[in-house]
């Protein structure tokens, strides 16, 4: 079977695709510098493509049995410019990655143990309780809304409910969930929650729907104390009114993972929004990472190589977006 | 009631125990820094003593009813120097500071925040996954051995199974507790469980049965790749034996908030340990804070005027060390 890996996110699979396949594979690669020839006669050949994006640009895909996503987020996938005949699937398990980060970075906004140990490390003793240093805050007692409640929001919940957080919680359709959090609502009810929340994450996927969904009202209505954790897409948060609400200091610090746009290897030179970010020093910035460690590879390239297996051997393809057609 | 507030610790209670009791006690401190007159004065005068030490070195006070720490430590308290009519009596609530404090370092070194912050501020996208940064490592999956398992080891469990940690435990009687560990023995067990844990929290008392329990054998028998946490006393680890181990690379990081040395105002040029560990960078050092929150004050100073009013009022005292003669 002749797999096409586009992209690094893709790449990243290689090894541990030809260890579990061995020769029953042919693995090439995309890196988006190859000439139109090159990218036609690969995609031409593909049994499987991994990729993270598919348009109406790509080349014809005749063979295209599957076009397997390396990640979860379908926003970069023209699902009609897939091959009719191609199922779509994409994979999770970051979920665990996810919470972690979101946890380091409420953690270090309670904590600055980078500040405290560089003190301490010359001699000053001056945070110590002994010297009168000053307390900090607890998370025990705060309450944290979850924008989305999938698997990410759920791992976040379970996660806050061990720190004695009270959670609330915004999802498409509320029904029965683990963890039931105490408050659960449809996104119509961020108006009533946003003002109730020391912790604001976002952890929904990117749709029509949640586009710009944090906004200037949305945004006005938080606690001027309140933590705001992106770990969606960027665009959830209406770009210019998160600048303004940060510059303003109208909410507390942001931790923000994802982005408005995004540099990569052949454009490195690009900064991850219009408005300087990188100017405030209320926000904790990192370049899209939160989900991104060795247990997040292990578990979903495990899965991706479950599909191919399926292909080749006649089973069940695991998270189909889209099926085949016929 | 005359109240004496002895160090900056017992003084920071002061105006809440102010608010409380209003004209019902008198308050009086001492910072150290009295003559002997002074110091036999307001000991003579007192019916309370709120301090973290007490030894043969103290004036004589025939009122004093009770001796209250506003700390749960007893390691700077000699019984025998108490006067025998005066109980003595401790205080905890500082459980939920000190694992948020644990976790904070847990995932700091996880996910280096400010360094991966600090670059992308630079517009250095190095560390994003679509340029092929490194993935990290996962808490969820490892194994954490609370070394004491009273409420504070019992609060780090409880969040670490949230992580979906594997926790141990060894602690002086070990009998059901909640949540219950994988693995639950008594000290005796340590050189089994130390060589399987990827994070060891020292966090039981400082008695005769613990000072220096985790020598150069138990320091040996850890992974070279563990972190090891203090947020109980310094020396439950060997000094010597610490600083060599983490010098030479024999375990991973360390996150040491308690020390063999401590400054205070008065001497404030003094370092935490006789070793240089302001020069070792597999070190996280504060001074001893971990459990220095807002919340941490409010919960302590009501246990500790709810002890007052039982000794105004005729009630019985919480968190006795030691009762009253008689």
């Amino acid at each position: 079977m002749h797999i096409l890996l586009n992209g690094l996110m893709a790449q990243a699979g290689r090894e541990r695709l030809q260890q579990r396949f061995a020769d029953r594979v042919s693995i090439d690669g995309l890196s988006g510098d190859e000439d139109e020839d090159t990218r036609a006669a690969r995609l031409g050949h593909a049994d499987v493509i991994v990729t993270m994006a598919f348009d109406g640009s790509f080349p014809a895909a005749p063979k295209l049995k599957l076009v397997q996503l390396p990640i979860s987020g379908l926003d970069q996938i023209d699902l009609a410019a897939v091959p009719a005949q191609a199922a779509v699937c994409n994979v999770y398990e970051h979920e665990i990655g996810i919470a972690e980060y979101v946890f380091a970075g409420l953690l270090r906004h309670m904590i600055d143990l980078d500040g405290i140990s560089g003190r301490f490390r010359q001699g000053d003793w001056s945070d110590s309780p002994r010297f009168a240093g000053n307390t900090r805050g607890e998370l025990a007692g705060q309450s944290l809304l979850c924008v989305g409640y999938g698997n990410i929001g759920q791992a976040i919940a379970r996660r806050a409910a061990a720190f004695d957080m009270e959670v609330l919680a915004v999802t498409r359709s509320p029904r029965q969930l683990e963890p039931m959090p105490r408050r659960l609502g449809s996104y119509d009810a961020l108006p009533d929650l946003l003002p109730e929340a020391d912790v604001v994450v976002i952890c929904c996927p990117l749709t029509d729907q949640t586009r710009g969904l944090l906004d200037v009202d949305g945004l006005g209505a938080m606690k001027d104390t309140a933590i705001l954790v992106n770990v969606a897409r960027g665009p959830i948060v209406d770009e210019d009114a998160l600048f303004q609400a940060l510059q303003a200091r109208r909410i507390g610090d942001a931790i923000l993972d994802t982005w408005y746009q995004y540099a990569d290897p052949r454009h490195p030179d690009l900064w991850p929004s219009r408005h300087p970010f990188q100017e405030l020093d209320n926000v904790v910035m990192t370049p899209h990472l939160c989900g991104w460690t060795e247990g997040l590879l292990d578990r979903r390239w495990a899965r991706i190589g479950d599909n191919l297996a399926a292909l080749m051997d006649g089973g069940s393809l695991i998270n189909v977006v889209r099926d085949a057609a016929g």
